[in-house]
């Protein structure tokens, strides 16, 4: 099953995307809201179903379904948390300022609370007010969570996995060093993300969700060029089980949380870091990871941050090369 | 006006609740919940200030409202960031351990992203799984803002404040060295908060409410025994206004936003360290200045975190010594 929220309002307004994301079923009887559908979804999940399946069947009235009338699938949530579970991203980052990352750092979860007031729709532009924030695109994978009880396993975190799907994080690198010398993590660092037109049900992604990952390459491309081509399910050190998990130790998670997965990355096939998808290689989910590399090799970063008119798209495809969760696509705007 | 969440779902129903605390009145007719007004406030915030006008004149049914009933105002919240705005505070906390205070910490705020996904209710008990990972209370001011555009003024951030209350924010002490080594800020150990049972217009605050700040004796008390008796306008380096605009800096801040104070401190009359309440000083709002200030003196802190059985209770009175928000009191659960 496939969920989208139209833009309307403060919250959206619920409906139902055929698995070719080309059709919509209004879902406002079932539930009015992603999040209402959420806070009960033991009940609710099973009318969304049906009216999955009677859209795939023709058997309902359907509109088209076009992703710039989509909001983020949450347009606002309760809780927005992001994990740094490739810890290949985290290690280049350490390596070139020349820190040592803990060890600790392969087996404790990296985690950070977010803002999640307000979510930027997936076609809407980053509103950039000064280019010397140093602004970037982070490509990750997100899970939308039911009710999580303080304290929950593993296996009963993965079993509160109610929605897949995926985020441009963005983050203005140039304000990060200053914030976190602070000591409290990120604030002003980490304006609104961007959400996919779609967020899909963990069964409905067949073999794609195995061992709480997501699998299959995350396609970003920065102005029409192929950027990262980075499979989403290697190279992840702590799957999402784990994470919401470590999420829930001490506090319980309230229905609607979302929690990431961090900038996709993989090794290159020689296990260093990776290399452009110019070079053959299977590139970045953001542009410090290349401004990295490129530290490391040849001393300095060349490539710049994001600039006002850059457009940055984010998706991953099914086997018909037909996006599995729509298309994040978004200009940076002055 | 005051307003307050009785118990009720999710998101609690909204009551107006008279000056004196003694009774409420329903207010699901003008809006549902505290959110939905906060959504659509400058529609309904007047319909809601009839209410509390024709309550206090007796010229409707009214209840008698019990503040073990109530839910956190916002029994939970799309954001609640936290500041440290008695830099006193954390001066201190710097001292104790040698560290040094970046001078920067005087005129840029400190500011975390807490968990917002499900507050405590006042009255309910703090559910701590492992008393190793050192609970502590720290009582603080909160304001609830409305819409905040990114880039607002301090006197735009001042216009959107919409409530004023308390909290007690919650921390796991023994986890946050731990968790802020990582770099990130602080997640496992900030649970769950509890706001009091009810929230304030600034206006009806009248002179308690002033250059942004609230005025008057925060009151603490552990097991019954005075605690804390801090003057929340005292020592504030940051006001209100001064917090929400950093929040908006590079992002909106969405409607029901709440931002705190971070735990209230005041100086020593003499300039040094507060004493304890007993000892004809003002004591302190959480365990932690308090063992601080016990290991600048002594070498190393004496009063132990909280244990299950112990019981917190904060509030702040008005001139007839009435609790001018209802009074947090939590029990320790085991």
């Amino acid at each position: 099953m496939k969920l989208a929220s139209l833009k309307s309002g403060r919250d959206g307004k619920l409906v139902v995307v055929s698995n070719d994301l080309a059709y919509y079923a209004d879902a406002a009887h079932i539930a009015p809201t992603l999040q209402a559908a959420l806070d009960d979804w033991d009940h609710l999940s099973l009318d969304l179903r049906n009216l999955a399946t009677d859209l795939e069947h023709d058997a309902i009235p359907k509109e088209r379904f076009h992703e710039r009338e989509a909001a983020s699938p949450l347009p606002r949530a309760y809780q927005w948390a992001d994990g740094s579970a490739y810890v290949n991203h985290v290690a280049l980052v350490r390596q070139a300022r020349a820190a040592e990352m803990p060890e600790s750092f392969w087996h404790d979860p990296l985690m950070y609370q977010g803002g999640s007031d307000g979510f930027l729709g997936p076609r809407d532009a980053i509103p950039l007010a000064d280019a010397a924030w140093g602004c970037d695109m982070e490509a990750e994978v997100v899970v939308v969570t039911g009710d999580v009880p303080q304290g929950a396993s593993r296996d009963e975190a993965l079993a509160a996995i109610r929605l897949v799907g995926l985020t441009n994080d963005v983050s203005l690198r140039n304000l990060i060093p200053g914030e976190l010398a602070k000591g409290f993590g990120f604030f002003q660092s980490k304006p609104a993300s961007a959400m996919s037109p779609v967020f899909v049900t963990p069964e409905a992604l067949g073999d794609r969700w195995k061992d709480g990952k997501l699998h299959g390459a995350l396609m970003v491309d920065l102005n029409g060029e192929p950027f990262g081509r980075a499979d989403a399910g290697v190279d992840m050190t702590f799957d999402f089980g784990t994470l919401v998990a470590h999420a829930a130790k001490t506090r319980a998670l309230g229905a609607g949380t979302i929690i990431g997965s961090g900038t996709v990355s993989n090794r290159d096939a020689d296990g260093g870091p990776g290399k452009p998808v110019a070079q053959g290689g299977l590139g970045y989910s953001c542009i410090a990871e290349l401004r990295t590399v490129e530290t490391i090799q040849g001393g300095k970063p060349v490539t710049p941050f994001l600039k006002t008119g850059d457009i940055v798209r984010i998706w991953m495809e099914d086997e018909h090369h037909h996006p599995l969760f729509g298309v994040i696509e978004q200009a940076v705007g002055g």
